[in-house]
């Protein structure tokens, strides 16, 4: 049996995140799902604002675009936590496309009535918080967080780092009474699982959610043509 | 390595809808995935209003109490589009529940901003819409319509039944201007893959849906204490 | 003139809530109807979450079907500040059911457009915001908030209690800018009077406010068949 | 025991229509309440949009005002279907008052799930929604229709008038699936008893209604000073 | 050519507010606009909850009506932020008719999507979150604040006063994470030009931004008839 | 004195609608505003779905970012029906940045509380669905039409197209009782004069909106930086 292949296009050009979603996207796989992980290599390191995400959008069409012949290729990921161009990427293929912000919502609903999100600048909070109108999960939202650190310093997950982030989901967890939280950011994806062992309630990231209902409706053999 | 074991409670006794449910959920589920699929025996043969479901509701809690020790299966699916007793089975595991109504929803709204519903009697219509307003999919789902039967009535799926639904399909379509029509009720479910083929666009129902999510729910080990 | 019964069903199996939900309902009642309280003799001591809920309503449908030969019983009241079963329960009888959890805040809207509502456990914040939301007071309540004590041990009236909750209402009605607040559990429901007479506000609870609006429906002879 | 009184404001200036409301006050109050009916004598003959609504205010605000020390006035009822003046006219009085829209509205409300309105003219359309929206009613009323005739050739309740309401409520019904129609119109009130025996379903008005809860409210002394 | 008359109605009757409301808006009008500023002379000095505004809203229509025959008048502003009467002032002439409350949040909506209020007395919190809510604009607006002063004390622009309210816009941006503050009350609006200097965000008043709006109205000749 | 420049970005290829737009746009400046429109040479002839705003928006972005340091340009202009890249826009500039959806909805809303909306293709009307829910008029958005025409056959206003366009719009005035249409696409733009004498209600259009909002934001120097 050949295997399906996904397609995680990762509008920035960090190699190291870009690994890091391969790695957690590979993890996650089933053994029949083979993953392929690009970057926008004349991109920008980091999409933190409305601007930003325009920019990268072109050219994750352009990844989808064309792969338009190369009938391996079962779906599609957008690995940025704002889901930039996925309405457009959808129209490009009958494959399903989704973002990880999307997965990560809908996928967290699925087990909670009560999330709260930690996201990297405050100046993401209200993008995100558009994300949760549009996307209807404004009444099982608490709040939205921010770390106060922009993506590139959330990068190296040194020790003080994660500390930083331990101690600020804590204190989400007391303020907001919430039972989960995701991470809003593909760059604290990697600290997901560390982070669920420790304060004792899932900590949520897109990648992962997005390959299983990437996944899943490839099994379903959901298309809209 | 052993199965993972989903058990699917269906909140009727019918032996004929217990049996469908049990082949899609098998055709659809994971190679390493087994289904267990259960009747609420003494209880009614459909649900169709508020009293029927508040009707089979502790049977569905007793079914998920009583694997307590049960440490094979991983998950549970409530198989009644009113996704009965949901949030209350939350309280009794740390596995996944899942209703077939939030799966098929949750499924759809990953494909289509343009949906619409058909449903069994005009009764039911609220019903649905009151989930639809709770799970936060009111602006993209278009309308909810009924076939105008009873459960019962479209259990045997005659060619003439299955004719009617599909004429209501095509009305709908065109009326709504939707791209996907989830079947609002598990008797439907066996028609949705022969009505995709036939309407050309996605007929999604929920037991399949349940089946990937619930799976999805396990690979990604999302458990609230 | 034979007096018009309303039989009100604590779901609970306390006798000193039940004899306080009766006492205040009789207080209330005007002088031709005649009020039965009756408790889930087997049911459990409090109701505090989803699954409490959901195993009281076949009890709670059971003391309304037996009566559907008793011409005299003309109106339901469910005294759980969580309306479980409401909506079934009307489907049972042509008579009003009324849960105190709709009827505080019904009443409340029509004095206040800024009300808070204060409930027992942390727990129970999120389930009475989603009453708040399905039952659309959501633009005129301020917020939900918890005196984070067990039902159990808010039964007992204790002067330390009654201070406790005083003092919690003086925060809320300085916090929350609100010029009413409902009591969210029928266990604090016999404060109601002392807390207005301190506080100077309404401090309305549900038991009086369903036993009039059922009054007020049988009166107005509004029957749905 | 002195009779409480409930003075009803008719912020029109119509003998017919002030005298209907007062009849129908007059037979749903208990017998410890008196009703006092008032019109405004040099006032409009219809309140039929913003304008008319705006130029009645304040002289039922009048009316409030001069019961200031007339200790036996224990609630206000507004009698017009936009309820004009509503939040000012509690600003002035620590005795409830009640708009006969929001009465009719919060009254179906606890019966029914699926209501829908019917009104004089087109332009009230819109009047009417905003009302539904501002109250939260938005997720139960169904549709809002007009019978496109002013109040004044409804006033008259000729057979032919009562024939053609009839009709416009069955075809309401068929369509809607609603299970109670309110009348948005204090001019069609004293047809509502008529019309559901007719139509076997509840056809609300305002005015009955208003008067049940404003006694509720005196009988439950909330009061916000 | 004649200059286009816009009539602005200050529904209070201060000549001190109606003074600085003509010279902001013959400060803003364009050089063909004539700026025509009333007051109401026997109204009251301050409006502050919904009475008021009731109260002054027939002189606010009256002041429309009496133009009716006035071809040069071309527009009309209610400048009070609560825009008392506007819609039935839009009934009574075919020329836009424009509040400042409204014209503050469009103007505001056009340049940020995170935006707060700051009004002057508590009580008057809900009553603009009223119009927050009818107009749309619930998403944007982070939060509304009081200074906790009312208008007489607003009206003298001491250095400690301007001082108060500078320092209260600090914290608010600081809090809400807010890029644009409106100024909540007409005698709030000389300071925005200084404030806006201050705090290096715009801090927006309603009567400079009704006045471009109906000359907007104006030139593109859009009349409701 | 220095004209004022305002730059409109028209995001398709279009040289006729292009040239349309400037017309409007000049027809309704000020007559010290200057007007440029520019088109996407390179770019798509008609923008009609997701996919064609996500690849236009990058020249849009660069119309902006090129004229950074032209100190004449005050305001930005996209002229396409979508508003695509508008958050992005604003980011690049302290100058404010239009929509022409965003600015026809603005202004329609300062004159009407029931509007429709008349698109181009079916398609399109969830996306501009979409503008609604986001910039909150959903409450006085009656409905969305489309005239089933694609851009490119809607460019030429034979005498055909405008007879189905007017014809169109009366349906629309006759079954959703609005009192006023937006024509939702530049290339309709041009109609609405004709249209509005026709009809006899505003028949608005976005481009001559969104020039003079820009010259109110120019004049009251709103600029967030």
């Amino acid at each position: 049996m050949n295997k399906k292949i996904i397609k995680i296009i990762n509008p920035n050009s960090s190699k190291k995140i870009t690994k890091e979603i391969d790695t957690i996207a590979k993890n996650t796989a089933n053994f029949n799902t083979k993953i392929i992980t690009t970057r926008y290599v004349n991109g920008i390191s980091s999409i933190e604002n409305y601007y930003d995400e325009a920019i990268c959008i072109p050219n994750i069409l352009k990844e989808i675009k064309k792969e338009s012949k190369n009938k391996e290729i079962k779906g599609y990921i957008i690995a940025c936590f704002g889901d930039p161009g996925l309405l457009a990427a959808r129209e490009l293929t009958k494959y399903p496309v989704i973002g990880i912000a999307e997965a990560a919502m809908h996928i967290t609903s699925l087990i909670s009535t009560k999330f709260s999100i930690l996201t990297t600048l405050p100046y993401c909070i209200p993008m995100i918080q558009k994300l949760i109108n549009t996307y209807g999960f404004k009444n099982i939202c608490c709040n939205i967080h921010s770390i106060n650190l922009s993506v590139n310093k959330i990068k190296k997950h040194t020790k003080e780092l994660i500390k930083k982030i331990e101690k600020k989901c804590q204190i989400i967890i007391k303020n907001d009474n919430c039972n989960s939280i995701i991470l809003g950011c593909s760059a604290m994806s990697p600290l997901s699982n560390y982070l669920t062992k420790k304060l004792n309630i899932p900590i949520i990231e897109g990648i992962s959610s997005a390959v299983k209902l990437i996944e899943t409706l490839i099994s379903l053999k959901l298309f809209i043509n």
